[in-house]
């Protein structure tokens, strides 16, 4: 499958907003069709918590991307016509820097002595990437989840980077209910004894906490609504019940173990930490005085595209109006687009008809 | 604060639906006023997984109960009319046999040697207790939550034993979204190292487990939209970070740890694990022929109130609409009520005003 990853040295030491820095950090991106000679046609792509730079396939990595069907030549995101950028969060562990990564000064993992990461120094971060590969206003800036947490922190410490703005369920700041469950996940695994203050290696490694983290983010991920329709009560097959005797029965239930066997091993407990308490932080208000409404109207945006999904329960429809109406209010021409998706957060992901067809009208008017 | 509960004895053997038996078990009940001579002023309260049988505070137990607003003299529920009961549901842990009683054949506690509990059987035990107290016919059957499926399952193995029915905020059968929540909390306490497979004692006991058991459970019954205009993004006051990096920072956290603490010690964690599979197994629709719509046609009812809240994720308005078109199918003059309490699930347990009004009109009728 190769790697098509590349590593954009940070700017050493690179300061964290709330204190601490990196020395010699990184971040692994990707990138699709060629930047044109203007510099002008680049699109960057913010992702949630845990993908990795791979969007797509290409030539390095022909393996499919964890946005596959939206992203590549003739497709909604055409890189016949964009260059596109996806960048590895900093703080994640997919070849970016983080709780995972060596320390240089100690020789050994960083694990809880990583600085305290905010989603500002994610974007801190990205914003050099775009620098260094000469690019001096994006395009288009597109976030989903936690990235358009991440996008709303990248505009807002530099305005006018970006001409436009496509901003895919998020929040401008994190509600009560979605620190409750991303407080909660963090629990599962700092409870899970072989977290161990983040000392884990692999043969003492929190699973349980892993796996009963994942499966939470899954419920909140996806609706009841689409989960009647395609798992009702349907049983498993198998019927192991003698010696499990509080073990799966429901289709449901395998499905969360599966998303969770697949998920427990490919991601650092610890960079999880790290990037769900820093969307608990992220309040784009900080930089209205207290109010994201005046924060959001200081971005500079030309054009800006806002899709929420009525079935989200995490980042619900109603912050997406607010993003909108924010967006709007500093001058910006806003397409606000509510989908009646039936897969709650995840729909971005899922439903690319309708995400795609948004999002290469918004991209056709650029 | 004395203790007012009362104790019946079951048939014994009392048989289990999916095998097994209890040999001299009990259920333990309270009452609030009197029953009158034609024995048919009789109200049976059937509880969501947790509460006791004290609902209310009465003269042998003056503490608060679980619905103290909702039930007593002059009340809501007026004791001065009705003779009302509230049973501990069989297989809870506050005074009716359960997975932490004492086996008569072992002398040790059941644990996991409990018989595989239905709502079935708690509908039955239930059952005996009104016909042991003399009451040929309940005047209403009350149930809430967990209880409202227990009440259905009641009313479906015994049809026409009530005149009236409340279901308040309950489901026809679970559905994937609750079977999730419910086995994920189940997951947690039994990854919990202390659980043992059943066997922990006061030293060694699945706290951890319990806790975000319990967190996840105060999420789903609440609303993410009374906790934006309760607890927005404050903060807590103290500042303990160094020593607990990822500790509690928000207060809607503090909130649901004070939840958890409330409840880890206060309710047995096996008896917990039998009471939630009972809730995932529960489906009205084998009593007609897989079809929930045939069983709520065939409960003989006179008269019943359906109520449920627009914001319970865990319970959706859609299913009460569900029992209501049934009982309506079924010959039973139905007065359905969709409230927009902002508290979820729980609002029947918070917003008495609205509940209360509803409960008394339907009794003042009945």
């Amino acid at each position: 499958m190769g790697d098509a990853r590349q590593y954009f040295n940070l700017t050493s030491p690179f300061a964290f907003k709330r204190g601490g820095a990196l020395v010699d950090a990184q971040v692994a991106y990707e990138t699709w069709g060629e930047l044109n000679a203007a510099r002008d046609n680049a699109i960057l792509i913010l992702t949630g918590l845990s993908p990795s730079a791979h969007a797509a396939s290409n030539a390095a990595d022909t393996s499919a991307g964890w946005w596959e069907e939206m992203l590549g030549p003739g497709k909604h995101i055409d890189t016949n016509r964009w260059f596109v950028i996806c960048v590895n969060t900093l703080g994640s562990c997919k070849g970016s820097t983080g709780a995972a990564s060596i320390d240089p000064a100690t020789g050994e993992a960083y694990r809880l002595a990583f600085p305290e990461l905010t989603l500002e120094d994610a974007a801190n971060a990205a914003y050099e990437l775009v620098r260094g590969l000469g690019i001096e206003r994006l395009a288009c800036l597109l976030g989903n989840s936690m990235g358009g947490m991440t996008a709303l922190a990248y505009l807002a410490l530099h305005p006018g980077s970006a001409r436009g703005h496509i901003s895919i369920s998020t929040a401008p700041q994190a509600q009560p209910f979605a620190i409750a469950i991303r407080s909660l996940q963090r629990e599962a695994i700092r409870l899970d004894p072989n977290w161990n203050e983040g000392r884990y290696d692999d043969v003492r490694y929190p699973e349980a906490g892993m796996s009963i983290a994942r499966k939470l983010g899954v419920i909140t991920y996806r609706s009841a609504m689409e989960w009647v329709g395609r798992f009702a009560r349907i049983r498993l097959d198998s019927e192991q019940r003698e010696d499990d005797p509080f073990g799966a029965e429901f289709q449901i239930e395998s499905y969360l173990a599966g998303h969770a066997r697949r998920f427990v091993r490919n991601f650092d407990p610890n960079s999880y930490l790290y990037l769900s308490r820093a969307s608990d932080w992220f309040d784009i208000g900080e930089y209205g005085g207290g109010s994201a409404l005046q924060a959001l109207k200081t971005l500079a945006l030309e054009r800006a595209l806002v899709i929420g999904v009525s079935t989200d329960i995490l980042f619900p429809l109603s912050q997406q109006e607010e993003i909108a109406q924010g967006l709007e209010a500093g001058g910006a021409q806003v397409e606000f687009v509510a989908l009646d998706s039936p897969q709650g957060h995840d729909a971005f992901l899922v439903d690319i008809a309708r995400f795609g067809a948004a999002i290469a009208q918004f991209l056709a008017r650029l």
